[in-house]
């Protein structure tokens, strides 16, 4: 089932998306249901490489990288739909993020340039280098679940 | 940077994601929310490029191109997903789906092929070769839908 990497896609991601602001939520609903589905993905992805940095999973150079390029560009997605006002309610967003949207925006770029990070890690190939680097792209996100999210 | 701390917390946040298990998805219901949260995304990009072949949007080349590789790439992952015995029950899937592989599989293709070709007229920027290969893979999205897809 698993394809090679395609490296037009990846590449793709990474560079259509870098700045992209798409605008347009028909409901807020929808802003909170793409930022879900995001860092649903998002969370699937990151897991599959804790699994290698665990010790779990044989390391693979190009399906790490795989995960490490696909994580980041999903994370480029969502920040407008975090962003989206109302959406604080009916979704697991603490009350009170909307009102920090510059924090919130500072976090997110945080993690974004952390994910980078460890994309470019990733395809040096070196094990021992990307490990440290998945820790504090791992730190980033849990910093910014536990300012924002409700447990 | 205290990186050995830093992978403690991402491994806690790991285990918090997505349990224990690491195979491609941990429990029937990933497979089923991982296909979901792709098709979501692919919907809402879709639709944004929709909006623009309808006339309710105007048509930007850049903006158009970001969705059409956005959505290209995004379908790309989720095969697997939609073949991951037992996730036909809980979903939209209808209970035949899984004994149609072959016919699922070919379907799927056909719609990235399309998909694939949108990119690439998108890419040309003209609006009047995108309108009608938009259509084609809408086409193509909507026999699968009917063909595996509950109303």
């Amino acid at each position: 089932m698993k394809k090679p990497m395609n490296l037009i896609f990846v590449l793709a991601l990474v560079g259509i998306l870098a700045g992209a602001a798409f605008a347009q939520f028909a409901k807020t609903e929808d802003a909170i249901k793409y930022r879900q589905s995001v860092m649903f993905l998002v969370g699937q992805h990151f897991s599959r490489m804790g699994a290698v940095v665990k010790g779990e999973q044989p390391y693979n150079k190009e399906a790490f990288e795989k995960n490490a390029v696909l994580v980041e560009s999903l994370y480029r997605l969502p920040l407008e739909a975090f962003m989206t006002p109302g959406s604080d309610k009916g979704s697991g967003m603490k009350a009170d993020a909307l009102a920090q949207k510059d924090k919130f925006t500072q976090m997110h770029n945080t993690t974004e340039a952390e994910l980078a990070k460890l994309a470019a890690v990733a395809k040096g190939g070196d094990l021992s280098a990307i490990k440290p680097q998945f820790g504090a792209a791992g730190a980033s996100c849990k910093a910014c679940h536990d300012a924002f999210h409700n447990k």
